[in-house]
């Protein structure tokens, strides 16, 4: 193990040493000491593209992403409320689902989705997998059922085929379903923004603003949630610690999980990566602004008034964290030999 | 001008000869003359690769194809009913729109599109620019105004640079929002199918079945109507021709655009090309099965009872006319920098 790898082992999974790698390696360990060792006192740390070991896998799931005969409509598909085109969401304050109905709560982004300690807003799915089969039978979303979704997917032959080529053989299960598509959301990351070739040693990435910006964010206190590769999406917080947060939306947050009277209000610290995208903010989708969503959390998180100029700085930096979006290659789904929707009617 | 393109004109717009081509001429000119003289004499002629001499405007009709801003609520963008993940079309009988309204007629796919004589089935729009502003206005459909849509594009500072990039200085308007949209649609065209490799000289790309079926589509006149490189799509024709057709759909076809009595129940013919994709089948969507398709074609419109093995040829025969989809990066849209749909509320 070389002592690169020491410094970074969590951020650099999957990092493949290129021949000119090692030829760079008698020059390069001048500077890649003092890199990784700063790198290790900064609070946000970077993320690394996605390895795929799997591609089979990863394709099959794709599919089952954009497969709108999940749905009891056959329209709404998982790239409906986290639409691949725009953020990995769908830029609503709730989204809307079958017959028209609106969600309970703003949709988080599936990008970098799988440094989640947990998914959904309240922590109620412990991973991807899990994840994925929720919305399928949620009344307001897909509105079908797990045993509908498997029979539709089980009378499209191309289907059939493919689970047998990556699964082996068998029926088609829901199991197989939301392992394939959790496959392809990992793959759905961000590497590379400017903050990322920042920490990793280009200081030119990051303008003076954005730079007080980040000093800002971790004077006033941002980063005691909003840390690690996700800037966030790694421990539980109360909306409104400090303050109270005023919302007509009725979640309780993690209280639903744990039916605990301390859990209310309490939700997944979201992730600030591709934040500029991902608007409105807050589970209950309420502010469109940044600047006005940081003064809010600056308050209500940290009892803190910001001044505009402070806000303004954060905002640039938080401008530093939209990283490269993975190329999504639109699936070419296979056809139905008859009505695929009439398992349901 | 070659020989070549003397016989070909029409379907090798946009062919560019290479080197290679030319040093192939001298061999390659004793068997260009037959198959060229073949395939003139078919009733169908293949589909060219899209040819893109503007990229930059293809590019941000892409984008505005995937634009869910277009329309009022935020979720339904052309590709919503025009899924190019699917087949360029829903796969519904007819499609869900705003507020989950039922569209009133089967929406037609946009692969291969520009081949139509007109758009919509009662072709009431001249070309692809016409129509893509169409489902915008639409109540059933996007639900928006070209007003609201101009000012939503408006608003988002990198549409603002794409469109000068595109169409010099000047504000946005419906005309630049459809050219793009419609140079993008341009080049959804799926060539390459096995019917277009058999019509080029490789005959093993149909099976006997398939050029049986092909045999009997032609004998039992399917061809007058479905010819030239889209399979149909270049005429009108009468729903029940020479019987009848039962439906419960109201749709009065190209007399609402005439007003003339001949005109009920007159749609534009539809191409057949990627037919087993596009189900379910007519302006109404009824019919899922292929084969029931056929049948009910040769009966309503040419008063002919097909034996089952006829019916099974022309499926086959069918079938080889799928071809390669155009590869669909994803676009990434560019964020709005405030609600982008305050303006229509």
């Amino acid at each position: 193990m070389s002592p690169f790898n020491t410094f970074c082992s969590d951020t650099l999974q999957g990092f493949k040493p290129s021949i000119g790698h090692y030829r760079g390696w008698a020059l390069g360990a001048l500077w890649v000491f003092p890199l990784a060792q700063a790198w290790a006192t900064e609070p946000i740390s970077i993320i690394s593209p996605a390895v795929v070991t799997e591609p089979a896998k990863v394709a099959l799931g794709k599919k089952l992403f954009f497969e709108p005969r999940l749905s009891q409509s056959g329209i709404i598909s998982c790239n409906s409320c986290h639409n691949l085109a725009t953020s990995g969401t769908d830029n609503l304050p709730t989204s809307i689902g079958h017959n028209w109905q609106k969600g309970p709560i703003n949709s988080p982004t599936v990008f970098n989705a799988s440094y989640n300690l947990a998914q959904f807003w309240d922590g109620r799915a412990k991973d991807l997998q899990a994840q994925a089969g929720g919305p399928i039978e949620a009344d307001k979303e897909m509105a079908s059922s797990h045993s509908v979704a498997v029979a539709t997917l089980s009378s499209i032959p191309q289907y059939q085929q493919e689970f047998v080529a990556v699964y082996g053989k068998g029926a088609i299960n829901m199991d197989k379903i939301t392992d394939a598509i959790a496959s392809f959301e990992q793959t759905l990351v961000t590497p590379n923004s400017p903050f990322d070739l920042w920490l990793q040693g280009d200081k030119s990435q990051l303008s003076a603003q954005q730079l007080k910006g980040y000093q800002t964010f971790k004077q006033v206190g941002c980063t005691a949630c909003h840390n690690g590769p996700a800037v966030g999406a790694n421990s539980y917080q109360k909306m409104g610690l400090v303050q109270p947060y005023q919302t007509e939306n009725p979640s309780l947050g993690r209280y639903s999980v744990t039916g605990k009277e301390q859990d209310k209000h309490v939700f997944k610290v979201p992730t600030l990566r591709n934040i500029e995208h991902t608007a409105p903010y807050f589970h209950d989708g309420a502010v469109w602004d940044l600047s006005q969503a940081v003064e809010i959390m600056a308050q209500v998180q940290l009892g803190q008034t910001l001044t505009p100029e402070q806000t303004q700085d954060i905002v640039a930096f938080l401008h530093s964290l939209t990283g490269e979006r993975p190329q999504i290659v639109l699936p070419a789904l296979p056809p139905s030999p008859f009505d695929p929707l009439h398992v349901k009617r």
